[in-house]
């Protein structure tokens, strides 16, 4: 950009490898007055050091309006799209980039006061790949040095960076957190920008090792993968110790929608909450507008519109469900019916699975399996008799839009008699003086 | 203390299992000029309860002073102390504390400020063990209550906590952080003390499964313990990656040290860097005055006046050292001597192994092995021929002091000519003109 930074990191380059081996890249944004006698001066300096030099100009503003993303979000792609044709284009292995110790500092505590988790508070590594061309390394050779001892290079050096116009380069945000937090945290330990540094050092070591143990359980949780989804074992997923729980979702996401860059910990948490779950059925949104559906045996991570193979019991018409029985469902689901011949009423009670059900024999009457009838009622066991809407029970309990229209019902003539792997009916419940007892379930056959 | 947090909590503990099960527990810190009004309080509150009551009243500023703890840290000590004492007494189990939400988030903050890595952004743990009494189960059950649902608490059930003088009990830097520092950070985040919470939620886990899966390996690292001191095997803490040599220096400070509560990255890092040096002999300084000396294959562990065994060669007496021959020195440790018939000149220059050195047979002459003598100088490699005493060798190269008196030196009758695994001397350096060649090496018959 013509910076200290940046122009401190291309004059040690020069001296350590030479000319030859360099070109310098030039992204004009497009939203300084004074950005195109930046990108000049830039010009000159390269030309005057003989390195070859390339720029772009983009409208970061107008990118941002396109895509959807912040500025600083849009500038962030372009520039690295721009280097990595940069680098293509010099046959170049590598691209370098001028971020120093207190860029570093002030990303760990943005990333801190925006809620990133570990995988922020790690900040910048000092060799990485470049974003959207993971075939090229991505260098940080500042990332160690305070911007004061950049600036008393350039001093010693006679370089006359472009001062006052990088600094707006960063958002808003960033500059409030150099101009104002920075300093009141100086106050209570002037080592605040070396310790967050160091911070992120040990964050990224502790990191690297928990993700490089974990890559190792990845191939096991995997269910299946396909253009736009992702699906992993539910039940491996549940025996993971909860730190690794988190990394396969947030891994889960960044397999279905690689560019997405942020993900907080909070939405990880609310997916990880609904998976543990023992229902069925349930979606949670997590960033980049993937969802997650909790299937029977699989978590399933899709982005929208996206055809994904259902983990779930489906229905699309009446059937009679004969007891003793089995009707079979779509998808190789099945609905199996028996009488229970010694009933065990505190088992019944606390029976854990919601797939399957005991209900009532001589309350339910003759029964039938169908999806939800428009405007359907029920009375949800446990809410002393109360009514709801059967649209909105399943919207309580967050099962997934795509799978409402179709999922099995239980019912007789008059009324819901089961949600199916949800909730029974209040009218059905078995009671201490039931006389006749039925058990559904519902299961996957293969 | 009868505050809020403590009240709520007894007030809680009372509503979920009643009076019959619980012990009221207060420390008087003699600090605070209402304390005997706030005993009072907290006697006259858990005896109209049905609740035993025991208090212990300790003067925190005269501890400090006597055991150089900080103020915080004494009162901190104390208390537990008499929490397991008390719990003793009445056959309890567990021992809860009234933490809150919002200390949580300071504690994160006051850790993050003092640059306490992992272990300190992971704050409190909700359920752990009561310090020094690690049979006790320690709760905080408020941990994720924030402090103005608590004070809601208090109002909605009449209870009226002793307001004013809780506050005091903290630390001035926590107060600074309390009532300054998380006001303008709320001003960048308004969820900031929840995003630290859980932050704080996310490092536990993690920490938690690095460290479980680390003490996996934690038998095959340790090559001895004893009063005072511990060692590891070098070698196979070479091997670890990055986070868990941290993790492994951590744990054998507190192995040494168990009392030692904070231990900051800073010198973890510093003795990391050393431990991982080829050279043999040198010292770092960490936290509860533990040293760590890096031996020959040991890495070890040992508070002040500790007998430690040595893992680095010594010797007491002059002896000569015959080419090609061998000299015991104490400890199991063997000098060997042999002439090179066909050097090559590059090996030798790059030979990476400092317990083996090659000299220059013609400069050197008659060899002998002693230790150093008073005001001893010589000629490190590399310092094109200027002289410094052996002495301050020793110290720059951060040598163990207990190690320097009997260290071998290799010397011929006019100066010295190897400092054993460390150092030779300029005069005797091979050069492309040498004729005869002699080959030292130091090592460890068993």
């Amino acid at each position: 950009s013509g910076g200290p930074d940046s122009l401190t990191l291309l004059h040690l380059l020069r001296q350590l490898c030479g000319a030859d081996w360099l070109a310098a890249a030039h992204v004009q944004h497009g939203l300084r007055p004074s950005a195109q006698a930046e990108a000049d001066f830039v010009r000159e300096t390269a030309t005057s050091w003989h390195i070859p030099f390339v720029e772009m100009q983009v409208d970061v503003a107008e990118l941002a309006r396109q895509t959807g993303m912040t500025v600083e979000e849009a500038g962030r792609h372009a520039r690295y799209r721009f280097f990595a044709q940069a680098a293509r284009q010099f046959g170049a292995e590598a691209v370098a980039v001028g971020h120093n110790a207190d860029d570093q500092a002030e990303t760990v505590l943005m990333n801190l006061l925006r809620g990133s988790g570990l995988a922020g508070l790690g900040g910048m590594r000092p060799v990485g790949r470049v974003p959207g061309a993971e075939e090229l390394v991505l260098l940080r050779p500042l990332l160690h040095t305070s911007r004061a001892d950049i600036e008393a290079y350039c001093v010693a050096h006679q370089l006359q960076p472009r001062h006052d116009e990088s600094n707006r380069d960063t958002s808003y945000f960033r500059n409030r957190i150099r101009h104002q937090l920075l300093p009141s945290l100086a106050a209570f330990n002037p080592q605040i920008k070396p310790h967050l540094g160091q911070l992120a050092q040990v964050v990224q070591a502790d990191y690297d090792l928990l993700q490089q143990l974990f890559q190792a359980q990845w191939p096991d949780l995997l269910a299946g993968q396909g253009e736009g989804w992702l699906a992993l074992r539910r039940g491996a997923w549940r025996e993971l110790p909860v730190s690794w729980q988190r990394l396969a979702l947030r891994q889960a996401v960044l397999a279905v929608r690689p560019s997405q860059t942020e993900i907080g910990f909070r939405s990880i948490e609310q997916a990880r909450e609904l998976a543990l779950q023992d229902s069925s059925g349930m979606q949670a949104h997590l960033p980049g507008d993937v969802t997650l559906t909790v299937g029977y045996k699989r978590l399933i991570f899709a982005l929208p519109d996206t055809a994904v193979p259902l983990d779930a019991p489906q229905i699309s018409r009446r059937v009679p469900l004969p007891v003793p029985g089995l009707v079979d469902l779509s998808g190789g689901w099945a609905l199996e019916t028996a009488v229970v011949t010694k009933p065990d009423l505190q088992a019944i009670k606390n029976n854990p699975d919601p797939w399957t059900a005991y209900i009532d024999a001589d309350a339910a009457g003759s029964l039938f399996v169908r999806p939800r009838q428009p405007g359907e009622r029920m009375q949800p066991l446990g809410l002393d008799g109360r009514s709801a809407k059967l649209k909105d029970v399943m919207i309580n309990r967050k099962m997934a839009r795509e799978l409402r229209p179709s999922w099995p019902i239980v019912a007789n003539e008059e009324h819901t008699v089961w949600l199916v792997g949800q909730q029974i009916d209040e009218r059905v419940r078995v009671t201490a003086v039931s006389q006749n007892i039925w058990q559904m379930r519902c299961y996957r056959q293969k």
